[in-house]
């Protein structure tokens, strides 16, 4: 028999991992909810024509797409002229790649009726034919909320708020929202005397933190820039001091570009009136770019505290044009998402995870012997009834074995009743070797904790 | 442009309806929790060979196969004879079909590491390229609960206790456990003296719901029982009574056969020890024979109650080899499933659905003019720290307009300051119509409810 395997990138998710992730979905989603968030689920499955074209070549390449059912495939694969063709031929549906996508999908399906502003979250996995490797996967979680239909920063301000809220009590300190506005990289395009070369400034300068001042030179001449170009730009990513700071010293460099202007107002509004009190307050960051080019304001990224080694955890932005592909134009919005893997990595590095997140059962009641089991289901269901994870061992062996059982399991409790002491339950907490001998009556009020 | 659509067969799931699914996966998830079940998550993509062979020939064409990434699958499809060799040629991987050959699949991939019994529930997302219907979709979740590596019959009762733990707590009332058990199916067939046609009795009886007595006796004559021998199967099945009444008869019935005597003897202990109290206990029915032909123990099917039109909306057994497929004997289990869509369907016709599954936004703040953004935002997050959802509006446009979003999207209070009433925060329950005039400092102990 063949080696059992799974899908090279994909991963089984065992009790006490579940668990965990859980805690973590279960603290964003609460916080999507508090705010006014509404949940929204799409298939897994959409059609091939809804995903392609819009994740560039590369993008395109990497959705996993599912072949028809039924006969007709083999005719249809005899007409190909290329594997592109044949995929196209062979695979209505595919797999979903992101949740931006299928959202702009619905929103035009149900344009009728959708109340504006709209605020939806989305916790669902996507797929994509990525190579795997060390924290990257071929299915994954994503974690979005967007508001669209509103172009106030209030949504932006409360955006940043949630990253805020839920790094906080996930228990993590030392975490940075870093954010910037794509119209100031316009504006340092325009400053620059080259503004069609605006995405090639942004990827370069993106890449400040990997590969170094003389790296970021480099890449620009690369690029086409001249060198007092560089120069402009150097300069404009060195702006240095607080946010309050920066935003007079961008104030003056962009005086001459209207967008550039316009997004330090932005900024400032998000960063600077404080309007919220913040635990860790968002910094501006000019070398903040963001590869994706759909975005249009405020641009954000959330980096883990610097005691670990991650990077991002999690980014979003505002973008003018979420659904002009499926033709409907004009809709605009902001969103943000969580990066849950990376996330689950920094709280399990930092040991953050609660107790309540590692709980499976609590107590193990062992086998009673045949005459009390009515009596010993009673007893089980009393403590579940206080919400304690409870279980019967469900086989008559001897009790050594079932203690040992309860060891391996890393059940704190065990519970039992002797045949010769009727009217007593016995109870042992294994790891700190406590022993209790309570009547049925006091079971009710005995804490397992 | 080309209309838009979701493949067939797949649904959106929007914010209400998400909502009350989740109260539904969370009520029977507590339960699962509560009785010492643990979650576990497999990949939505299993290898191709893995699912394979194990649903026969009709599952088998029904599974989603995900072609291959890359270029080489231009030449394979050169290379295949048929439909079929296309698919297996350009298809490493597949969409899970259910949850149990996945359990199964990740059992024999841990045996090391697993302790047994092992008590696992898993609740997500399979694919089935089935003909969509009404209440069959090609996208559905499974919510399964088993327990493998035990013998003992307790297991049998505390998964009927689960179903009638789970369905209590969603409200419902008269739905029924009907359980039976396949060794009394096999002493049936002995009794008829046609044990090597037990499968086509057993399929012939279980559809007496649909087709009636002169249905099913019509279908055992087509399957090869002669009028006598139908006759024995007739008179088994009208075996009537309460539990106790049924078990004394089968006893004598099955007399001569020593496996019906076992499954006789199950289902006392199961469904007569009333070893545990039952909102709706177990009710054996002799009719009950559950398609699947691994099961070889106690089978059970819940139906809805009989004020709806629906059916089974849950079922499961015992079975005594999970594994041998993939190479390891001798794992039997036990395990249930819950129908979600076709609960979500009963609870929306009955109105079970509590307040809280269907409450979304509660306070809608209204936008509070530029210079009193920050002590508006205060007070909502005053309301949120009550765990109250609550929305800021974040435009500046008319109080009415504000209001008419208000009743569009169903938010029962809306909340607001006035420029010219500093100190004084105004709150309106729409339903209701109360209105309320009070102070910054009695926000915090105001009801929203």
């Amino acid at each position: 028999m063949k080696k059992l395997s799974i899908p090279q990138g994909t991963r089984d998710f065992g009790p006490d991992v579940v668990r965990k992730r859980n805690y973590i979905f279960a603290t964003i989603r609460k916080t999507f909810e508090l705010y006014g968030f509404q949940p929204l689920e799409t298939p897994a499955m959409e059609n091939t024509s809804t995903l392609l074209g819009k994740y560039g070549d590369e993008g395109d390449r990497l959705i996993f797409k599912i072949l028809n059912n039924g006969e007709s495939i083999y005719g249809q694969a005899q007409m190909a002229k290329d594997a592109h063709e044949l995929g196209l031929l062979l695979c209505e549906k595919a797999l979903k790649y992101d949740l931006t996508i299928p959202f702009a999908r619905y929103v035009v399906m149900n344009q009728g009726k959708l109340v504006l502003p709209f605020k939806r979250y989305q916790i669902q996995p996507v797929w994509r034919g990525d190579r795997p490797q060390r924290g990257r996967y071929r299915e994954f979680y994503q974690c979005d909320a967007d508001v669209i239909g509103s172009n106030s920063l209030l949504n932006e301000i409360e955006l940043l708020k949630i990253y805020d809220t839920v790094l906080t009590e996930l228990g993590l300190k030392g975490y940075q929202l870093k954010i910037n506005n794509r119209k100031i990289l316009t504006g340092l395009a325009e400053l620059v005397g080259r503004p069609e070369l605006m995405t090639e400034i942004t990827v370069a300068i993106d890449k400040l933190d990997k590969i170094g001042d003389s790296g970021v030179r480099q890449e620009l001449a690369e690029r086409g820039l001249l060198p007092a170009e560089i120069d402009t730009v150097m300069n404009f990513i060195a702006v240095d001091g607080t946010n309050d700071e920066k935003l007079a010293q961008l104030t003056q460099l962009l005086a001459a570009s209207e967008t550039g202007l316009k997004g330090v107002e932005e900024l400032r509004f998000i960063a600077g009136s404080q309007l919220i009190p913040f635990n860790e307050a968002p910094v501006i960051d000019l070398t903040l770019a963001r590869g994706l080019n759909y975005y249009t304001g405020m641009i954000v990224e959330v980096k883990a505290p610097a005691t670990v080694n991650m990077g991002s955890i999690g980014g979003g932005g505002r973008y003018d044009d979420l659904t002009g592909l499926f033709g409907l134009p004009g809709i605009s919005g902001v969103g943000i998402s969580f990066g849950v893997d990376r996330i689950y990595d920094v709280l399990e590095e930092l040991q953050l995870f609660p107790a309540e997140a590692q709980q499976g059962t609590q107590v193990l009641f062992f086998y009673p012997g045949e005459n009390r089991l009515a009596e010993a289901f009673g007893y089980v269901s009393q403590i579940r009834a206080k919400g304690v994870i409870t279980e019967l061992y469900a086989e008559n062996i001897k009790q050594d074995k079932q203690y040992k059982y309860a060891e391996k399991r890393g059940i704190p409790f065990i519970a039992y009743v002797e045949d010769n002491e009727p009217g007593t339950i016995f109870i042992k907490n294994i790891p700190n070797k406590q022993r209790f001998a309570i009547k049925p009556e006091e079971l009710a009020a005995f804490d397992f904790s």
